[in-house]
């Protein structure tokens, strides 16, 4: 007896250099994992528990966000128009003053249902009151890693209580939540609390999520005030020992990619690109990174900086991105971009055996989409549809870890309604910007 | 007896420095026109025939679309990551060549059917076959502005025969269909056709509609063959006497922009984002076109190269492309990105007066958005939601010229069932590119 089978659908395979799709299949779940994809007619529905009928849909591997800060959604639509230093000074880090434990909770879960009707089945987070993160996500039945966020400045007691939460909560939720320690950025934290992050993830097995290079003005402070980049100082202190998610790195200099490309097998880059064209951050050439082998995931950030937490943006965006900033629209490919977006952002996130791919034994991360709207007719190229012009709007139903989440757009796991009803009477507090203390202050 | 009434929406005001809501208005619509906005209480809603409820919906000017090829939608994703030249002559110019005048009713259909679902009630169109795309826009009740593309290759009989169409058609549908001539570009048109073009337009009174200057190697091409820039060449031609919307535009130099800001009262520009970024031509500096007075409003071109006709992508990455360009977060804000794609617009559109803001005496082309998804929550300024986080699957009801056309997702004009079953068997033949002939080489 199968758990579930999905019956009908066209099933999206991707390599680096194809993507495809395989038409009229049936998918089979067991537990929670993939046991077969099979030509429809083959199999018997009856033998399933749960049965999606998926005839004109498209079957693809849920979206892995590799760099966000979900809960941010509470405050999104009050740092626009204004560049990283203000965004920082005049609001991020004054509105983040304002922030209660119960607050990550229900920001969450906003967060998270925001991303399952994007198709989104895992997040690699970074934020704060994480034990409250990870009791949404087990609600949410989503995939996450999750990472207590470190200021140096807050003193390396932190480290032992975020490696207290890492250990605490790793493989929780039936594996569905892993843990990585996350000191903020090289010019947050200074080399002895980096030396010491380091050491912690060493001693307890853990990754690092990091910021690092988030723009050429950060890289020329850094050699300034360190007489090393970021990456370089990542580096020195160890870091890169461990397997690490480095977010942005658009301020990599030509060394810094030497290093990085020493280190591909454990460090991968998160790239968000709507947050960089919004705070005109610049882009980073992928191409060339790709190049080196070094692994490129897509990212929302947080929604202060990229309004919505929708990797179908995030995908378009790097691909076009990528085509202007190289002046030539044969790079970043639409099979490229879906490599990223699936296989890519596995690697990133840490666990490409098991993830970004529709494949036996993989584990069931499944979304449906429907590419049956007027702004996909006629269907010329289902894989140009699915860069260029697929919303979220069009993911109809999201299977994560073998359980459906959601249903022809209907939740099955978190509650829209509680969710606003809770939140509702936190806004006035947490909008708050004057008065409130500033819990950094950017200076790169 | 009023025609139509609003019941309770916020209504959007924009203007060059601001953009802002008015909360709990009712808009009475009467005939084709705005009669009278009203704060909800004040009205009664049983003086009029029709009444839409629009509790906790935004009701913001329809999208006006300054650039496109709407029937192009048939060959969506058959130009996929090659460069300009590829595009035209290993793709576009192939595939136009299977064109026929009945693809051009139903292609519009289609195009007409994506846009009002994105909330675009008006176009302004350069493509072939025009009298069908009339027919199309008859049916679907939206507005147009339609032009007969021609090639100068073709001969100068064809002005003449695009000027009756020009004359058949203008003002008609009630006034909704305005006509306007459509010489291609400088470089596929030479002196002699642009120069009794404009004559042409002159003596008929019409507009013109042209593309230009698309990159800088178009520029560059120019120069060296011409001994002028492409704005050099229009102007010289006479083309700038007449109200004339200039697509693109992004290889003016200095010089040309002195010429565009000289004739600033009749030339606006059309900007396409997504098909500058998938093309890997560039961004030109709007900043710097708008503060010498020149118009610039949205489109979408057509679908090979912008996959989507959805005026919500390309107004967010207006303000992206431009922050990134400039490399200041701080450049094409949320008021000016709202003033784009409003009265601008509207100007661009040769229709200032009438279009592009919900005010008293203005023609009723208005679109009421829903902005209660969870993508939008907590709804911090609306007018970010607007720019950043909207979705063509935010509009809920579209009116044009007084007329319901689509109500809560409902379409009241068009049918996408009659519409897809007329262009299905249409596609075998429409795709073919091989043995085909090629309607124009590229060669800037």
């Amino acid at each position: 007896m199968a758990d579930l089978m999905i019956l009908n659908a066209g099933v999206l395979q991707v390599t680096a250099e194809r993507a495809e799709l395989l038409d009229g299949c049936d998918i089979i779940v067991s537990g929670k994992r993939i046991e077969a994809i099979e030509p429809t007619g083959t199999t018997d529905p009856s033998r399933a528990k749960t049965v999606l009928e998926a005839a004109g849909q498209v079957a693809m591997p849920g979206f892995i966000n590799t760099h966000a800060h979900v809960p941010m959604v509470l405050w999104r639509g009050l740092g626009e128009d204004v560049n990283l230093d203000s965004w920082f000074n005049d609001y991020i880090w004054r509105l983040e003053a304002n922030l209660e434990p119960e607050d990550v909770y229900w920001g969450m879960q906003l967060g998270l249902l925001e991303m399952i009707e994007a198709g989104i089945t895992a997040v690699n987070d970074h934020y704060w009151h994480m034990e409250y993160a990870a009791r949404a996500v087990e609600k949410a039945g989503t995939r996450a890693l999750l990472g207590q966020a470190m200021f140096g400045a807050n003193g390396l007691g932190q480290i032992d209580e975020t490696a207290a939460f890492v250990q605490r909560w790793d493989g929780q939720a039936g594996g569905r939540i892993r843990t990585i320690l996350a000191p903020h950025a090289p010019y947050t934290c200074d080399d002895e609390f980096l030396r010491a992050s380091a050491a912690k993830a060493e001693a307890i097995g853990s990754g690092i999520h990091i910021h690092a290079a988030e723009t050429r003005e950060q890289t020329q402070a850094s050699l300034a005030r360190r007489g090393r980049t970021p990456i370089e100082v990542l580096q020195d202190c160890g870091i890169f020992e461990a397997p690490t998610v480095l977010a942005h790195a658009l301020g990599a200099t030509p060394g810094d990619l030497e290093i990085l490309a020493d280190v591909r097998a454990r460090v991968g880059i998160a790239h968000c690109p709507k947050t960089y064209a919004k705070l005109a951050m610049g882009f980073n050439n992928l191409v060339e990174l790709r190049a080196l082998g070094i692994a490129v995931g897509l990212g929302t950030d947080g929604a202060v900086s990229n309004n919505t937490l929708d990797l179908w943006e995030s995908m378009r965006l790097t691909a076009m991105g990528q085509k202007q900033l190289l002046r030539d629209a044969e790079q970043l490919t639409i099979p490229q971009a879906l490599t990223i977006a699936t296989r890519e952002s596995a690697r990133v996130y840490g666990q490409a055996d098991e993830l970004g791919d529709l494949a036996v034994g993989k584990l069931a991360d499944i979304i449906l989409v429907d590419l049956g709207g007027a702004h996909h007719f006629p269907l010329n190229s289902v894989t140009a549809s699915l860069v260029y012009n697929a919303r979220a709007g069009d993911v109809r139903t999201v299977i994560c870890d073998g359980r459906v989440i959601m249903r022809e757009r209907e939740h099955l796991t978190l509650d829209k309604d509680e969710i606003i009803a809770n939140i509702a009477p936190r806004l006035e507090r947490l909008r708050r910007r004057e008065n409130a203390g500033n819990i950094q202050n950017y200076e790169p």
